[in-house]
């Protein structure tokens, strides 16, 4: 049968690579993927799935950096222009652009695999040499671009979806497909896992294409050792003033910024394992001869745990309002979104490297690779199906990238995805065959 | 005649009100005057004064704070739309929005008087008070808008062109009115003081309306003691990381503008004088989980001398490229505009009392107040008058203004406006009279 | 008269040079001057003055910056070994060192001269080339000189006691000769001022030796444009930790100080006036591997009104608390001295320049020069006798310096102490005269 | 014989102890351990030992961080008056303070034990409940404290040494029993590591006492995984001035420091691994009213590999140069010390273990824990083992301590020195057996 299902998935390989190309023309940034999630609604219903949409599986209280009303209304009406499936959009409106695809055949084990469909706000390359400007399938979506993978990890979905379908008779339990908003800025998958949608899957997996160099038919399992993070916004609201004739009339919210940065930089290493500390982005003052009275700030934390994610977190609350405080100005801090770190259980991996072990185009299996720095909010899910009893893991399906992720310039080999088809396909079977 | 000078402007009240609101309509910021200038040209010309315009009054490599290519040109079109003068357009193609209008008497005394046209890059107020709102005179050009007064002083202009035009018969030597672009950033009166058009000037006088609440009426002479100042931007260039992954890969740009932000605030104050720092705007990076790889500096400096204004902008210079070099980070500094300290003279100074005394309409006239922390291009005039042996000084024509110069809210009371039109007209007329 | 004073002071020349360099071998800092002030009050009692000494003339409340039990009980312990008068110095215990001469002539104006006393925390030159160490009268009290001349004018004001009483049945009123301790650091003043001692004067002056080069000759009258100050002392207490293994169990004390220098540095200039800040000392930390748990700072403000100092002095506050704050370390700020702006009258300086212009040895009188950036605890009398009204100013009696006030090389010209002793003693004459 | 040996060891208790309290009644620092050192020597010979004494085992131009002729020579001259051992004193002159003792028992393997002898500069606790102090073995000497145990080290080398002079008749190869001077601030290895003394070496072992509350009787082995380490000084000189005078006229050496401090603070993590950094120490400034012109800095940097610490130590380097550049001042840069990362051999752990768990009196024996955070220049001596193929490994052995290390309350408890004692001889032992 494994092999069957591989087959079976060399069939499907270009509807799998149009509709990557598909998603990736018309990129929707966290929140707004309306057009993806409708059509991921409408394959998922036409397959014989049973649906779940919008605020089905999302806590509206847990969304995280949820765009204005405004950005949403456009992104809405924008989605309609470019085709999305009107069918299921109204259950969407608002930025509640999650789809859970439902498989229950009766008793037996509950899996649920996760697919993140949000672009990344970079502008895409119109370099010759960009394979997607090369061959037509560029974002058309200014500001939006799929830099970071998640066209593939929709359409790895689909494809997973099909192959599942077709072999329902031989298998038991149930599969659920989750379609999450909103990954990047970690900012989407708390709402999904606080929903109740994930509360009785026994095995849990989600995954990542792309990553490095030459890692193309490489599969890294038991990913997990994600940090914890949190991230914030900064707000300073200071009093205006002439900077020639009353200096001394304002309230500065560019000193109070530039002090927080340094000091944010300067929080003390910690002995017990990995911190990390970004301001991202600085905006401040309106003109040159003005003393700034407003500051913009982004900010993340890090930590190789949640309990050293939030020595980082709360000591960056300290240093910006003692830095409000020292100018005299305002200061609003907003959680944008965060996420846990949480481990890879032993069975999850040993699955994933059975399952791996009969993919006959991967070239390695890697174990437990080395943790790589980054942060997922999958780890929500994880910790959700882990306070059930579950099982979860994570999986790197390693890809030739051109550009490093979150660059107008990235791309990864469409060759890939079908791996990752193939080993989410067989390993949902070999847990739920009869 | 000084009485009927001033029967003679109250006759154009209307017209010099008109103008300036068709002026504050239309505003158009530094270098982009085309609208405004060429419909000064028209008026000079119809009136019988002869005309210099673009090239022929301003040395192009003196112009500091140029906009782009592309605002030049969509500014240009603007402004056709508009209503500009065709006629006058050609010659100030590239920003080159100069007028003089000349009137040659003979021998005789030569007297400039510069009127300063451009706007100020801020939002105008839709408050339903806002007194040019409320009359349907508020700019039509987002962006741009007369915060500072500088509408009324072109339609000043334009009233003492026509007064002096009138009483041709009664005064000899030569009138020059001097319609300068880009005063807001000090970028334009170095390019016509060095054009040469006022190598022949004997008195050379400039003023402001607005200023105080509570000073319409009041008229302030003998101002002068401008802060020299430089107005300079900052580019650095770094490297972009994953703050997450690999924080030591980037070239944080954000550190070095924060740490130069802070050490410029601290340069130290100066036992010779008044010294002025200003970081007025800074933006930096491109997001939250990115080693910040771009930021942008608009920073200002000011002495109560020049000597003490290169003090300062010295110490910028050096503290910008040491944070560079902390962060390994490329710089680039423009200087985007410049002003010098200039004394007013003796002379000019009593000419002015003596023509204000004569002035009905004036409610008070104050000898040298203070010095008001400000900075006007209009030195390098003066500088360049003193240089040939004339006299120059600066006048503040009070006004009740709604809001602080350079807010949206900003408006003054156009009637005086009218006294400004008599003492400049009374003034020239003393110094000119047959 | 006033020419047989200037003879007087001339047959007095030696006398007082040796008691100006007795003072200087015997140097002693602020509140310590037991030796010199026991010697001045031994002095002043064989003339016949009326001594009133130490909690007379000090109001105990009101000193500010007094140095530890321990340094006070040393320095009177060597002060008996270097020759004090035993007889005051009971009186003066516990750092009460100041001594008020007086001569009371009866019904008349009541004239009051300051003299200050204490030395600077300098270590003097052993270059070959200073003339005290060449003459051997440098100081023997490590880690105290006369680097600002007060032994200079501990003499002067020992040479205008014995001119004074020399000439006493020619003058009415009465005269105070108020020996202050503690000037430098600005904490003597003040509580003398407060003492009552002054509260009958109706002409205070005080003066100061040397300030610069070739100026030997001059006189600066009408001085009094000081700089108000507040000396503030900061002290954090934070937590040490290792900063191999828990650099986060650290409560980092430098890192609260050095960023409250740098936002000190950077406090805005203000529209008003002058104003200065200086970080003038820094020490933290125990040892390189450790979280520095301790930080002091010294740190002075001024303002060139009391307004603006107390500006700076507020900001101070503000900032040092943010960052203490910041680092969640414990904070203790005091005050070690404070000095007043204030004005010198007309009539005083008048008084001065015209006792002034008869002394012959005078090379210069320069009338109010402008400000010189510096503080003077002389304030605080100048403004208790302007409470009473009363008239105060300050002198200047140049002398050309060998190296700065405040260095090891310090020394100023003999000859100009003789000029100040002729400007008080005629200047006293000429407004007590019968 | 193993047993034996513990009984041998149990008969010199007293000795032990004995020794320990002298060493620490006569605590010296760095370099000045002349009685030390000297009492070292004198033993050894008594028992037998050929000795190696000052420049024959410390490579001169390998020193780090050697204090001052002057404070070398008074050392010297204290240890004289304390009771040093004058046959051996002229070696060590200079601070040549290292003394090995060699057992030379023919063919067989060479085992290496080091000892560190120096004290902390730490002023002792006067607490009553502080145990040297109740039992009268304060150390005398102002700023000098054993307040990391190495007294106990010393004391265990001698003990040790005695075992195994004892029992050698039952061995075979050679013992080279290393007493190394200045291992605080890790100065001294390095010099001792080239000197070509360990050049032979086959199995090189080393240790320490204390660490941890509740760990008496505990062994910990197989650590190795130091941080490297690069110790440096920074010496800022620039100019003073009148800070209200003049403030332009400084160049501030404490703004400079200031603003390295904090940017040294935040040099970005490293991806790649741990990496650390402290400023320990900053002194900078004469007077509350001068622009600092002197600053000093003790910084260290840290990093789980040699690759990692250096990355710290070049950033550090760059952003002490930018400072001083940014305020014109001059900068020296002196190595006072470091350490390098260097690994435990499989083998020679296995042989602890092996010989620790015969040892009847330890509780607990901990393989490999997680790092600690600190260094030690131990690390220089297994590299050098290892370049000879040669085994290395570094013990802990737990005791229940007072106070922190580096803290006037450190003491440790006396019968854990004896365990090292026993777990040093056994290991010998079975190594060397014949």
């Amino acid at each position: 049968m494994q092999n069957k299902i591989q087959l079976m998935v060399d069939t499907i390989e270009e509807k799998i690579i149009n509709a990557r190309r598909d998603f990736h023309k018309y990129a929707e940034s966290g929140w707004t993927e309306f057009r993806t999630a409708s059509i991921v609604a409408r394959k998922l219903k036409d397959l014989g799935y049973d649906l779940l949409i919008g605020r089905e599986v999302i806590r509206a209280e847990d969304r995280m950096g949820v765009p204005s009303e405004e950005v949403l209304h456009m992104s809405y009406e924008r989605a309609k222009i470019q085709g999305a499936e009107l069918e299921f959009l109204e259950q969407m409106k608002g930025g509640y652009t999650g789809v859970v695809g439902v498989l229950d055949n009766g008793d037996g084990p509950v899996i649920g695999i996760r697919f993140d469909m949000d672009a990344v706000e970079v502008e895409e390359s119109i370099d010759e040499n960009h394979y997607p400007y090369l061959n037509g399938f560029s974002s058309v979506n200014e500001g939006s671009m799929h830099a970071c993978g998640h066209d593939g990890h929709t359409a790895i979905g689909l494809g997973v979806a099909e192959v599942l379908m077709n072999i329902k008779d031989s298998i038991k339990g149930k599969v659920k497909l989750v379609f999450q908003p909103a990954e990047e800025g970690v900012r989407g998958a708390k709402s999904i896992a606080n929903s109740g949608v994930l509360d009785d899957v026994d095995y849990m997996f989600g995954g990542h294409i792309g990553i490095a160099q030459n890692s193309s038919g490489k599969l890294f399992c038991g990913m997990g050792n994600f940090l914890a993070t949190t991230k914030l916004n900064a707000y300073f609201k200071g009093v205006a003033a002439h900077a020639g004739i009353s200096p001394e009339g304002g309230k500065n919210t560019l000193l109070a910024a530039a002090t927080g940065t340094l000091n944010l930089q300067g929080i003390p290493r910690h002995g017990d394992g990995i911190t990390r500390i970004n301001v991202g982005k600085l905006v401040s003052g309106s003109g040159r001869n003005v003393i700034p009275s407003e500051a913009y700030m982004e900010i993340e934390t890090r930590g190789s745990s949640s309990k050293l994610n939030k020595y980082m977190e709360e000591k960056t609350i300290k240093i910006l309002k003692s830095c409000a405080h020292m100018y005299d100005v305002e200061l609003t801090i907003k959680e944008m979104g965060s996420a846990e770190n949480e481990y890879s259980d032993e069975e999850a991996i040993e699955r994933v490297k059975f399952a791996a072990q009969k993919i006959k185009s991967l070239r390695e299996i890697i174990d437990r690779p080395v943790g790589f720095g980054g942060s997922e909010d999958f780890s929500y899910m994880m910790k959700k199906v882990h306070k059930n009893g579950g099982k979860a893991t994570y999986i790197l399906f390693g890809s030739d990238i051109k550009g490093p992720h979150h660059n107008g310039k990235f791309d990864f080999d469409e060759k890939d995805m079908i791996n990752a088809v193939k080993v989410f396909s067989v390993l949902a079977y070999d847990i739920l065959k009869k």
